[in-house]
């Protein structure tokens, strides 16, 4: 396997070069300036970060930023570790309502950091087959968990997706609760290009997703690239957008209606609908009335039902922090 | 809570005022004159029911209405309890094959009638948290009752929706069989908008339902307006009509279509096709292998094998009440 | 239950009549001539097997043709027990890498052959009823078995479907992992027309395949036909084609995408999906950890890498067999 | 069918004539005078009620006996609805917050009372097998939710078992939160003696009872008694007494203790206790940590804790009813 | 590992002479001299077996005995098939009701034969890790599958040990469902002294079978052996016998209570017992309520009953083969 | 509920002084003097720990002991967080493959420290009760969390309990793999006293770890105490010892029996008994199956076997880490 890291050294390079070039507008045209100014990441990546840029368009709403761009967004193994404390912050940040993710560049992701993992976390260590394949189950788990957090984490994630999604990237998404993109946007299942199972989600998730099993399986077994249009139509985003401007704008508009309204309805929708996915119908609904016995005392209950007493939106109103 | 209540006094109404008019031909033209007389409900609720007005079309296929025309067909505690006792009795009249439900006047159902139900159903009872939390849990398993009745009874259900279907009109029509909509018809799932998550059935049913989980979760976090085109697209409609008059005859053509059927072929294909979503695919093989031995030998197979030789519909035989 | 077996003796030829027929080329335009060559069944059902066809395109796809054209390739004893046969020798065939299964004549198949199986399979066998009821079981259990050898086989199974597909056909294709159509296909849960509920797979597979589960109702319910077009718009299926020429080269062509790969990839693909289908998320990730935790240690992984790095094709590569 | 009901109709005596007699105290000794009185069931069976007596040995303890003691108990179809009643009103019933059942007379219960079943619910009605077998699964449903109805209750249940109890009566117990018996007791798994597989509740939930699958597996497929010692010793019962005078004092001993805690720390544990047993470790922490969200703030929290702190028992402190 | 082979050659034989000796009488005194003379197996095993002797005691009783003496009834690659052979024979057979297993010679069964197992099925295949891997599962899966066909029979299954049982033995009798002893027997989970988790069932059902879950993880971590005692009051086993010829006599005798009673009854206990211990309560009532529609149509309840009626014993009454 | 808190500042101590005492041995007599010192804690905790003294008897076992001696090993905020960081840490350590837990002082632990808790975990925070509910449930999770930690620490953990173990300390001991006592020991399931349903595992894993339900709910619901004979016989303990100094020989003993075995078979056991307890059988075979593709491969298998070959102990042999 010390060949096989020689050889891959610039493989990564390499391997995005196949991604389709795009013109993106440099100014992002957001709702207000100071919103735009918020998600601008032009100073970089947020330390202690290296790999992504957070920022907060407004009190509640956090951008995460994937941010290597002259990586393609490749995830390397500080990426791998950063998600997972950005996430767990985020999901213990009352501040935060919504997150929106998006890519910084060209492009979305173009996935795994192939050089970067062989160097580091794909090393064969063990003296033999059984522990070799031990440090690798546990190598994969902690992996795996990088994209669950964001399921984990109680606030909605919209992920907005430009230029490509490859490989990781696609798993990442399917772990994202709504899903948007650019019409120049193109998705690809590239595992199996690679020789391998996609383990971190996407065999997981992607089923649960889009309706329909036929195209799962063939974009997972052929590794073709999937385009907006059949993105749109096979129920994998629910929006497509002109551009990324637009889309972004678009995030930040959905991320803005959610993060309005009362946390104790957004965020306790957003953890029974995941319960729901993985249960039965009779365990899902005994579920939500012991989650509601509870949670239907909140004050919120009251604020929200005067605001459309009123004939006002939710959003008039302020919730407390949760 | 007092203070609560006597707020939200006109709520219902006002809330009611935001749902878009609509101009729907006063004479439901139906099929043929008999089953449109059948249908009418000029004379209000049927008795002892007050919210519901019940018809048979035909021998075989009964017909509910949501039959608060004057209140947007919205849910009061009598509806509640009326639901369970109505299906609980088409679960066991021999006679109905095949249930349709409609909504009487402007639009199928504003949902949850709020004034109503604060003044009953949600008002506190108990002596500290956890006592009216467990008053809370035994209402809410109760609303949750009176839609899953939908789903124990083994007679298909038709819903036909046109206008609007809002809040726990979704949870409903997620507990049905078979949906369809008027090019007019939109649903929102509007709990998110009161304050707290949805939790009568559609956090639990609409994934299961449609296909698209990013579009669940943006209905379900942001209570956005679906129109019948989205409906149709994302499958949570199986077709769309021009109009109700048209929708109420494609209704009553799909009732027929299953009323004339084998009640033991049909009333086992529901029954399977809710094990099966509630289960692996293992385990539903299993079941229905052990449901088929008996089945299986059923006259009605005889007789719709024969109707297939003479080249005719099973619906030319007659098959015994079950 | 004798006088069943005669008058129904007829039953499978009346009717099939209602297939619409369709002008479909004679001489199958494939990629190559040799791979059209290899293809071709002139000569009827390949020995030991009556019903089926076997052939290799190329060196690692198989193709599996039904083939009974003047029975509408209706399904008798001789296939259900052929069936299985053939699947398990593709689950050990190392040489064999991708199924494409297809119909020969004019139509993909009629479905079950009433007459044959009224003749051996369901004859009621036992001196009560509860000694047939164990029969009959039995003899589902078997059937069933015949098309989940389809699941159970670790290689892609690619279903390519023209003409008709009725009854115990969907229940089949349901089983593969990708479905193709012509423009002139059309589908038919039939069996609620001859009195059962689905049991040998419809009920269980096709709302875990298709998005809309209103569709699926509404079809397994009223025995409606569904054409290529909603199909495709439902997810049935992932691609249309013009006619059957044009539907067995792609048919082709995602084989060869699929059997040029890695098998280790291909194969812990397909065995993850199916996996992922019937269980939570969280078993879903842990069970692909542990399989991977060896599957990483391949060779393919490597070769896959360096053709990356080529900028070459996966196929560009050769696997070993797996 | 019709000659088999002649033939049974003196089958019930006849079958229990077999139960080996017994001679215990006329007058039961309970802790106290007024509690004795409380229970006794001089008067027959407490109107509505026909096979059931009903008492009150202290404000919350309700004692439920099995009332048919000239018929040994046995289970006739009054049984079956008077039971659901019964249980139903004490879910609702505050007051209420132990349960204990027993029987009148010389033993627990002889079983169902076959002659009565066989004219009544056992009678075969439909058209055909699939018609008779639908009505049969309605039947079996109706006597399975007998039996779930004392697990459904969130009131601890006690039972307390002298002299036999046979066949439905195993069924009965199994489903009973807590298992006492008299040293002359004995339990017999009965149905296979009667040509059927038990289907009220013991194949269910005996394994989850018991520690032993091989016991199980003896009891339910060769009939065969079991007595107190090895009932003790398989964990059937906790706990064996030496009459059935010692045994009531003992139950009502433990429903004292049970009776005198917290309602809202019982009952949340007897219902975390059954969900806990039909799902997996992880998926029951959830519930309960989702359960306890709200419960944990009962003031009997605090009460509780004041007795701990003045070294007093639990029972001495008042908690409001749920 | 080609080392690996020529090393253990000598193992198995070695390996087993750590088990203790015992004086069995020769001459089985069974109840009978007919039964006595059909369960000997002085002639070896029954061809076309080689591992197994096949005998019948009594009609409806089979006598399956595995028959190695000379290697200690040590499992070899021969034995893997012949018993899948045998039980699914056996599970096709009307006339057998019951099956006994036990072991010919001074024990049970010494467990895997590992020089058979190196030189066949162990032997690695494959050209790197995750082929090898593959061909490992594979292997894995078929040995698995000669013990799930105990289960899969739907014939009870009684297990009778003797002098010791080890290794994949205790894999094996926890597939079966009635297990006695001698009290001479001991048991052996030795997976963990040969290096490896214990994968053909033990790690799987022993925790279903034995109600302490620390005894089972305190014998599968330490291999420690487990004498007659603590079997019984473990529940691993439901009888011990003082020698072997008690334990056959009374297998014979605990088979011919089963075998004399309905086997509709019989087979319906022990489907839905194994249903029940893989499902939730709520599954397994609903499982046997679809069962019994059909099963409960069976004349062996009349003539049961009419045993019943007669105070005969059921066994007096003759019921079909099933 | 700040009077709650100041009232109860003197509960723990009060609480525990019903605690019966005992004369244990200040020196523990271990198999060797070296070992017997290494597990001495004079010395105190072991930094940066308060709550636990760290020690390793012998290279390959940790000694994790409860030590807050002068509190009855209370479990306060600070023991919540030690434990998970002390078996995260053990989980990585590839040292260390058995961990023995056992508690400082006169008894193994008195449960939580209530005061502690009071004034820190259990204060309410948030605007409403929907907040604070939401509060709750973190703290729940948290605290569940550090037990789990025991079960998802691969390595086998023993646990010695002398004196008393109550309540959270029931809870902790379930999530261990063996237990052992004292002859004076005994066991509370305490939560019901305190008003709350046991949040932390007990209910959830008592179920499963005894196999008397009855006995279960006795407990759970009426906090009684049980000593070490009931404990035996019921299997919570697999062993009783004479006093903690020959019960700490004892588990040192089987911690050796375990430390000396193969890593890749012991550790593979535990996962997989544990994966079994929550899944089907199938399901359960399906994933050792998955899992010995890999572990199969491991040189400790041949190692083993040269052992047995040899005649000897596998401990005899050394193996490398895990």
């Amino acid at each position: 396997l010390l060949k096989l890291r020689l050889e891959v050294s610039s493989l990564s390079s390499a391997y995005s070069t196949k991604i389709k070039g795009g013109n993106y507008a440099l100014g992002l045209q957001l709702p207000s300036q100071t919103v735009a100014r918020a998600m601008s990441s032009l100073g970089g990546a947020t330390p202690p970060y290296t790999t992504l840029a957070i920022s907060r368009p407004t009190e509640s709403i956090t951008h995460v930023e994937l941010h290597r761009p002259e990586k393609r967004n490749a995830m390397n193994s500080a990426f791998w570790s950063e998600m997972v404390t950005c996430f767990n912050e985020l999901s213990e940040d009352a501040q935060c309502r919504v997150v929106v993710v998006s890519g910084a560049g060209k492009l979305f992701t173009a996935g795994i950091d192939l050089m970067d993992m062989m160097n580091s976390v794909l090393q064969p260590e063990g003296d033999d087959t059984a522990r070799i394949s031990w440090g690798i189950k546990k190598k994969i788990k902690k992996l795996q968990e990088t994209f669950s957090v964001i399921e984990k984490c109680p606030k909605p994630v919209v992920v907005a997706i430009h230029g490509a999604c490859v490989g990781a990237g696609v798993d990442m998404i399917t772990a994202c609760d709504i899903r948007l993109c650019t019409q120049d946007a193109w998705f690809q299942v590239k595992e199996v290009d690679i020789g391998l199972a996609a383990d971190v989600g996407t065999l997981q998730r992607l089923p649960k997703v889009i309706g329909s099993q036929s195209l799962v399986n063939e974009l997972a077994l052929t590794a073709r690239k999937m385009y907006a249009d059949e993105a749109k139509s096979s129920g994998l985003v629910s929006r497509v957008f002109a551009d990324k401007e637009a889309m972004m704008a678009g995030a930040l508009e959905i991320a803005g209606e959610i993060a309005g309204r009362s946390p104790v309805a957004v965020q306790g929708t957003k953890i029974n609908l995941i319960y729901a996915r993985n249960h039965s119908v009779a365990d899902g609904l005994d579920y939500i009335a012991t989650w509601n016995m509870s949670m239907l005392q909140t004050e919120d209950l009251m604020k929200s039902a005067q605001a459309a007493l009123e004939k006002k939106s939710p959003k008039t109103k302020t919730y407390s922090k949760l």
